[in-house]
C-alpha cells in the first residue's frame, strides 16, 4: 500500500534517487537518431522511436542500481501521439525491468475528469468487458489547485491498484513563491496549507512505514522550506526535484529525509541523461555507461547525508 | 493576435459558446462502438476510433453554429496513446471545418518543460530541419500554481503562433474554495491574486478588442465571483465551465460578459454530447442532430442575457 513498494526498493538498493527521463531530441545521440530517421523517416514517429531507443538503453544500465524512473509527460507530448506512445512503451519497459515508475504529468481536474486522468495514468480502462491498461505507471504527479475534488478521485484508484500520487507543494523554480509563498490570513503560507491538505488526504492511504500514498513535490532549491515541511508533514513522502542541473546538492536535500534515512526520493534528469558531456574522454556513444557512473555518484553523494536507509 | 480570431468568430456567429468534447465511451452510441470494435477489435484502438467517429459526427453538425470545441485531454488519455491520437485527429478535423480549438489540458510545469507543453499543444516541434505539428490547438488551459516560470514559456509560443491560454482562476467545482478562496494577508483571495497575475501576464499579448491572449477559467457556478472578476480583470477573456450539467444557467453566466456582449465563452460538454437522452422521441441514432438542437437552445439562452455581440 501507499509508497511501501517504492520505500522497500529504496532500502534494498540503498538508493533514494530517481532518474528523470525527459528525452528532448537534442539529448539523444546522433547515431540513434540516424538509425531511427532512416527506418521511420524524419517524422514524429522517427523522433519518438529515437526517444524510446535512448530510454531503453538508459533503463538497461540503470535498473540494477536506481529504483525508479520519472518520465516527464511534456517531452513525449511534444512529439505528438507517437511521442505519447513512446511514453507508454518506456513505462512498460521500465516495469519489465523491475523499476518503479512515476509519471510526471502534474495533472489536475475535477470529478469524472480527474477519474479519467487517474484511470489513464494509474488504472485500467473498461472497454466492453475488458480492462485495459492505458499507461500503467505506479505514481503520478498532480496539482492540487482545485482542492479535494481534484484529489479524491485519485485516492480510489490508488487504494484499489496500490498506486501513489505526488501533489505539488513547493516547487523548485525561482518564481514558485509568487503564489506558493504568499501568507494567508491565518499566518500559514499557501504551500504550507497545501502541505496540510496532503497530510489530510493521505489519512485514507496509510502505508506500513509511516508514509501515506499521498506524497508531495518539494524542491531541493529551497532547503529551509524542505526542513520546515519535513517537520510539518511527517506522513508525507517527498519527491524532490532540483538536484544537479537546477543547482541543489546533497546538503540541500538532506532535510527531506527522516532519522531512518527514508521519506524522500531525489530526482535528477539532465544530470543523468547528458552525463557523458561532463565526463572526461566520453563520447555520445558512451551515454548509457556515463549515465550509470553519474547515477552511482549521485547515490553515494546523497547516501553521505542520509546514512544507511532502514525500514523501521 | 490574442483571442481576436475567436472573438471575431463569436461575433460572426452571434454565439459565445464552446462545445466540450469529453467523449467517454459510455456516451458513444452503441452502433458506433459496434462498428469500430468489429473493425479494430475490443481494444484501446477500437475505443479510440469510436471516440473519433463520434466527435466527427458532432463537429459536422455543430461547425456552422458553434465557433469552438474544447476537447478535454483526460478523456483521450484514458484510452492510451491510441486515445491521444484520436485527440490529435479530432483537433485537425475541427480545424478543417473552420472551428477554433481549445485543448483542455490544465498543463503546468516550468522552464523548458513548460516550453515542451507549449510546443506540444500550440506550437511546432523541430525534427532535424523540419517543423512538425504535434497537436495544433488554438488555445490551451493551464494551471498557474507554479507562478510566472510556468506561464512565460507559453507567451512566446502564443505570440509567435497567434495562440492563447486560459489560466485556472476560480474553478466551478464545490471544493474550489479550499485553496482558491483563502484570504491572503493583504486582503486579496488566492483566486483574485491569480486573476491579477493573468492581467499582468496578458500585457505582452494585447488584442485589438480589449482582451489579451491570457484568458482565465472562471466557473459559472460562482456568479458573484464571476461579476467581481469581470470588473477586476477587464482585459482577460473568460472561459466559463459549469453551464448545464454542473448547474449554471444563463443568469449565472451573464456577469462574464462586457457591455458589448463579448469577453467570455461558455462551455457545455455533457449537455451537448448526450442531448438525445433529454429530447423527446430521440434515440441514440439521433445524437448529432440532438446535439445541434441543444447547441442552438444554449446559444439562444445565453444570447438572451448578452444581447447582440459587437466587436467594439
Amino acid at each position: 500500500m501507499a509508497f511501501d513498494k517504492l520505500i522497500e526498493k529504496i532500502v534494498e538498493m540503498q538508493n533514494p534517487t530517481v532518474a528523470g527521463l525527459d528525452p528532448k531530441l537534442d539529448y539523444v545521440p546522433q547515431f540513434i537518431k540516424d538509425e531511427c530517421f532512416e527506418k521511420y523517416g524524419v517524422t514524429l514517429k522517427g523522433a519518438a522511436e529515437a526517444l524510446l531507443m535512448f530510454n531503453k538503453a538508459l533503463i538497461d544500465e540503470l535498473c540494477d542500481i536506481v529504483p525508479a524512473i520519472k518520465p516527464q509527460a511534456a517531452y513525449y507530448e511534444m512529439y505528438g501521439p507517437e511521442g505519447v506512445k513512446a511514453l507508454a512503451d518506456t513505462i512498460a519497459y521500465a516495469k519489465s525491468k523491475g523499476m518503479y515508475v512515476i509519471t510526471d504529468g502534474k495533472r489536475n481536474d475535477i470529478g469524472t475528469t480527474m477519474e479519467a486522468y487517474a484511470t489513464a495514468h494509474l488504472g485500467e480502462t473498461k472497454v466492453n468487458d475488458d480492462m485495459l491498461i492505458p499507461f500503467g505507471a505506479d505514481a503520478l504527479t498532480v496539482n492540487g489547485y482545485l482542492g479535494s475534488d481534484g484529489i479524491k478521485p485519485l485516492l480510489n484508484v490508488c487504494k484499489e491498484k496500490d498506486k501513489g500520487i505526488f501533489v505539488l507543494v513547493k516547487t523548485s523554480n525561482p518564481s514558485s513563491g509568487e503564489l506558493q509563498d504568499l501568507k494567508l490570513e491565518n499566518g500559514e503560507t499557501v504551500y504550507e496549507h497545501m502541505g496540510f491538505m496532503c497530510e489530510s488526504w493521505g489519512e485514507s492511504l496509510k502505508g506500513q512505514y509511516g508514509y501515506s500514498g499521498v506524497g508531495a513535490v518539494v524542491g531541493a532549491t529551497y532547503p529551509e522550506m524542505l526542513k520546515e515541511l519535513r517537520a510539518k508533514m511527517p506522513h508525507t513522502f517527498f519527491l524532490v526535484p532540483g538536484y544537479g542541473a537546477q543547482g541543489g546538492g546533497a546538503n540541500d536535500v538532506k532535510f527531506a529525509f527522516d532519522k531512518n534515512g527514508i521519506g524522500a526520493i531525489v530526482n535528477s534528469s539532465r544530470g543523468i541523461m547528458c552525463a557523458w558531456q561532463k565526463q572526461e574522454g566520453k563520447t555520445e556513444k558512451d551515454f548509457a555507461e556515463a549515465a550509470k557512473v553519474e547515477a552511482v555518484r549521485m547515490r553515494d553523494d546523497i547516501r553521505s547525508v542520509t546514512g544507511e536507509m532502514k525500514l523501521k
